[in-house]
């Protein structure tokens, strides 16, 4: 059996994650167009000021930081931050052969922990719920990575 | 016949795309040094300010934000946004078991389009020109990520 | 043998480069925790000047860039801008079935400048060492994105 291919069902695990995970992160860039839409602010060139189809209504506030923008853009560095490690320590952690029940608890305790983490992060909860539930998933990024370690050695 | 070898042509061509998209992404890196020594300007930590042979003349306005750097440092965002979403999704992509063309459609498609969005952020075309540029890459990444989702259940 | 196993040496020596780095991006996040909670300042979201459990003294320039903070966030970026591309380029390298000894330099080449890279950035280095630290990387990483080309072609 190839160990990257579905047939190996903790590959397939590892597999439903990254791709959900993919798909948060780019919404992330979607969101960040919606908002500045909604918004009619938050651009970031100087070109974006102008009079297009796509921005029929310029005005000269258009080129600040807005609220409401800034903050999906701070909520995508966080994916930055986080998801491209977890997805190479999950792909890497796969070849260590764990135990399906292990491969299934981190992976999708990873997404469920990331899903939520974004929920509080956008309806801007205190930053002690955001810490409670960023923490798992970066613990689970270095268990993966610990566990990849030890089975390279 | 492995999967992820160069016999098998899904791969190949992910290959082909993926290590032309990692080149571009560490092309702004040094696009950015390029821009910071032809301008002089747009350092971002406070020793950057120092005296030393690869800055031998120092001014004190040497770390504040220097549009021209600045757009490139956008870009190269931008890439950050994207790339790593596209190198991972492509690659769970190729366990699918993809028809070859419509593997090169989405790949190439993706390097071509990425490569015509560089052009116009670099030549600061209007968003409406650069929005229209990014969105296929984004649809196909989302693409791939639902492909792997449909296979991987 | 199966390309992207353990007995594979060269997956073996990518492997563990990969969970290196990737911890060391991870702990990035860490090291920023730690200093906004050293400093009790640097935070980002306009709700985390609130008074929690987390935050018992808040103050009113919580929310204000702080150098030491700031900082960390530098270096993390760095790193979003470098590792994601060594670790699919790596990936991929292993792929053109390297020698091992030329695997090794270059994994662990790349992982022993980026440990010299954040020690001169974290203690404020002049840029040209900085410069000196960073470079090999990235000429690895190239290197191992044009060794695919070639191969896949």
């Amino acid at each position: 059996m190839e160990q990257f291919s579905f047939a190996n069902p903790a590959f397939a695990t590892y597999a439903i994650a990254a791709a959900i995970m993919v798909l948060k992160g780019v919404a992330m860039s979607w969101l960040t167009v919606v908002r500045m839409t909604t918004e009619n602010a938050g651009f970031r060139n100087p070109e974006d000021g102008r009079k297009t189809p796509l921005n029929p209504k310029p005005h000269d506030q258009q080129l600040l930081p807005n609220e409401r923008v800034e903050r999906i853009r701070r909520i995508q560095m966080n994916d930055l931050e986080n998801l491209p490690y977890f997805l190479v320590a999950g792909l890497l952690y796969v070849t260590t052969t764990p135990p399906l029940w292990l491969a299934q608890v981190l992976f999708y305790g990873y997404v469920a922990t990331r899903l939520a983490h974004f929920v509080a992060y956008y309806t801007a909860q205190i930053h002690d719920i955001r810490a409670a539930l960023w923490t798992p998933g970066s613990l689970i990024i270095i268990f993966m990575a610990g566990a990849t370690l030890v089975a390279a050695f």
